[in-house]
């Protein structure tokens, strides 16, 4: 009795109904929008590659090939009609062209010089009429010339409907780039402890950091106003200290099961999770819960501001915390808490914090920071510290992270490594202008130019290539209640960094990096992402 | 041995350095910033109410003025160094002048002239300079007083930390404000089903509608693409229903715990949730979870796109699907959901969607309809559909939504309500313009002159005031991914739908409008919330 009426589109609540978007393919194969700009670009006269439905997604390679190439068919699929096979190699390599390879060769880049590990991260992407072939040493290389791919095709490709897009066919003009990254450590830091990030805004941070090839995702786990991370010896940590942030709002935190979706979200997109719980100072919501931990005074007799009952703090004040550095207790907590964090966390770094701590003797400090390192190190991870550990004595392959540059070469004497993240150029949270309402200036005003045209090399006497591990954009939330309000300080500012991270000096340049970020803003607009509409920049419409 | 350090905040990681920040307070009271525009303003040459250390404020009223009088004092002690006690009337009255009272008086704007039950929710607010005395005649006016009360603060106001803005008093000028909406339904609808929103962007969504006085939460909860609340009577809807959405992501659902929380925090700021299963049409979704319940052919066969295993759908095609009007199991499933949705529901309504069903004859679609609306008055709720339940014999105060317009007379003759969601206007999933990313275009594309500039009692012929109960602006999520895409949609349109509803024809005017929301962009850019630069609008730097 019951037929199937034909849909009359033009009434419906939702008819899918082409959008007339401009979202032009590129002609020539250029540097053009892409960002972070690569190691080289070789146009080539000659038909693009169309991808057509009889196009196949050939990998060849260990199984994480076979993600990557899915990964790539499902955005196609998002947005147009193409539904690509996605094939391991040996039978499809029958298959006459019309194919897109991703081939895992040890051998490849073998010739192009760069500091160590970082060619691990490099690929090469040869498009021609019948096959783009792209070819890494490691399936993270591969992901990275996929993210290129993607900057290449149409930003229209990132709508979430074939049915919301016009350009017809999807191409890629002919040509060859051979890119490999300068630094092994490109990150983006989220204070989740100020203000706390749901798992969902996380995700969405990933995805960003994943668009412009940075591979560290730096947590800020703990701090005085909140402590985000279940552990499980020690349950008051969350139960109280997760109950707060800046502002007084309820804070928040993750279970295991939700820092582990986490990581593999992350994994997926071949960024590392760092995290960080930072010691012996901003300890306070440790404080709160544990009060037998504490050598600080308690919050109350400190400040009148961001008090609450309990010993919980909602201010932005620092230096005042800290655990107490001759308790046992309070290395028994040490030990459960880096025990704990290192087992739910695959990536080889433990962050332990180390800044400000102004209520300890230097000679305190330098032990509390060795004892900590001894501990990491016995739960197999590596110690990231903020560049403060350096008076410490440093184990070889810790690394130190630089914010404001005094005390940073006292770990680069050691023969450490640093992740550069000089407050006046990456510190995110920072104002671009005066005018800017959200967000902090005691750093200094950093609009886009200002964040991005500088050399880590160069950026303080004494330190050379070597000694640089890489660059990180901390955002610290004193200031940022959500994701949004997070994206418009991040944007554009942390694709300028990505750029100083993987972009080698003599490729880039302030010109070059503001006419092509100008093109990413529909796609921005597309995948909604807010971002600061710098007047440095012409942006497209 | 340990002692306290002063701190050194400008080496510190996030030191409390004031931001430069702009944020005036209002010299005289007018109606310039508030949105919707008041009913009427009357400055007053006096000086200004400034709130100090020693203010109080005082609640009179049911135990719900407290919880008005506690969300003020949370807003001024986020944001400046004001610890205001809230007080119960009483003792408090004895205390001498600077006072902010808070009193719910059911004798109040008896002399103004108001559709009925719109008086119950406006206020009075009269400001000098010992006094702010704000009078409703119930708590929700209280609660929209107080709302008016924060756009006449600096925008600083909404900052995290007294640290971060700089006007050092907080002042508002002295004056007299007598407001009550013109229609009693001012709604909003999230489309949760074709694309998922967390709980907690649902919640920053209720925070945007508070501001500007919106009290309908439209939770448009099921459709071909997605299931989004439990059911424990029949489990796979979220298990399989909730397991897609548009696009091809992995979709989501509320558990009845998050969905009692947004419904929480909506009412604490006086907001309705209205919980949408669309049927008959628009339920793949359901049918996919439990095959028995369609009659509409499986989509596999229907439509290449958007189809996935099992009969999900993730495209965004409409009208073809349709629960089966004549089988048991069907009533079975209706009875079950609607008994289940109403017990978690404290509002009024049930909303049964009711549109596109292109797959039923007109005797079985108004068969379907009559019998879903004896069941929703069964759980002792009042039936709300789209515009095509007209169709159908509705009962004494059922509501129909206008959308389409051309049946929606059906209703009126019968003596029923509309509510006012016409797509050329409402529909803030329409593009502004031919060159918006995101959004569709089939109603018509919206600039925000075009969302503003209509008056709904004269919208299409036949209707009269008195057979509208209000407005609601509708936001289908094909296209939109996430709160960021969502809010560059709602802003700045939605506040212009809030000021359709609230404000009387004779008191608002484009230029009027568009003079008042440019002051609003530095408040929005503090609070993280994304909006649409018009360029109609010459915005507040």
């Amino acid at each position: 009795m019951l037929g199937v009426a034909p849909v009359t589109p033009l009434l419906a609540q939702s008819a899918p109904v082409a959008a007339p978007v401009v979202s032009a393919p590129l002609t020539t194969l250029d540097a053009h929008r892409v960002v972070p700009v690569p190691t080289s670009v070789v146009a080539v006269t000659g038909a693009p590659f169309v991808f057509s439905a009889s196009t196949a997604i050939v990998a060849d390679g260990p199984a994480d090939v076979m993600q990557t190439g899915e990964f790539l068919a499902r955005m196609l699929r998002k947005s147009t009609a193409l539904r690509l096979p996605v094939r391991r190699a040996g039978r499809a390599m029958a298959a006459p062209g019309n194919v897109l390879l991703l081939r895992v060769d040890t051998s490849a880049l073998a010739n192009v010089a760069t500091a160590p590990g970082t060619r691990n991260e490099g690929y090469t992407l040869d498009i021609t009429a019948d096959t783009i072939r792209l070819v890494a040493r490691t399936s993270a290389g591969l992901f990275w010339g996929v993210a290129t791919l993607r900057q290449l095709l149409p930003w229209g490709i990132e709508a979430e409907h074939s049915a919301l897009r016009l350009a017809p066919t999807v191409s890629v003009p002919s040509g060859r780039i051979t890119d490999v990254p300068r630094f092994a450590w490109r990150g983006s830091m989220l204070d989740v402890a100020r203000h706390f990030f749901t798992v969902d805004e996380v995700m969405q941070h990933i995805d960003l950091m994943a668009l412009y090839k940075l591979n560290r995702l730096h947590l800020h786990l703990a701090d005085d106003q909140g402590w985000r991370i279940v552990i499980a010896s020690w349950p008051k940590l969350t139960q109280v200290g997760g109950s707060t942030e800046v502002g007084g709002a309820s804070g928040g935190f993750y279970t295991k099961a939700d820092y582990t979706d986490i990581v593999r979200y992350a994994a997926a997109r071949h960024i590392v999770v760092v995290p960080e719980i930072d010691m012996p100072g901003h300890t306070n919501a440790a404080i709160a819960a544990y009060p037998r931990l504490g050598c600080s005074r308690p919050t109350p007799s400190i400040f009148g501001e961001g008090t609450q009952p309990a010993g919980v703090y909602t201010g932005i004040r620092v230096g005042w915390s800290a655990l107490c550095p001759d308790k046992a207790i309070t290395w028994r907590f040490v030990n459960d808490v880096v025990r704990e964090i290192a087992a739910m966390t695959p990536g080889a770094y433990v962050h332990i914090g180390g800044d400000e701590v102004e209520v300890l003797s230097h000679k305190q400090y330098a032990r509390f920071v060795e004892r900590a390192q001894a501990i990491v190190a016995k739960y197999g991870k590596t110690m990231v510290g903020w560049e403060e550990v350096g008076k410490a004595t440093l184990r070889p392959g810790s690394i130190a992270q630089l914010w404001r540059s005094d005390t940073a070469l006292l770990a680069v004497k050691q023969g450490n490594q640093l992740i550069m993240s000089p407050g006046p150029r990456t510190y995110l949270d920072m104002k671009y202008t005066p005018t800017t309402e959200v967000g902090l200036r005691w750093a200094g005003y950093i609009e886009l130019q200002t964040a991005y045209d500088w050399d880590p090399a160069t950026y303080s006497p004494g330190l050379t290539e070597s000694s640089i591990l890489g660059v990180e954009a901390p955002l610290w939330s004193e200031t940022i209640k959500n994701l949004n309000a997070a994206q418009y300080l991040l944007m554009p500012r942390l694709p300028a960094l990505a750029e100083v991270g993987w972009s080698a000096t003599a490729q880039r340049s302030w010109e070059g990096f503001r006419t092509r970020i100008a093109a990413h803003a529909p796609r921005w607009r597309l995948l909604g992402i807010n971002y600061y509409p710098s007047p440095q920049v012409a942006w497209e419409r």
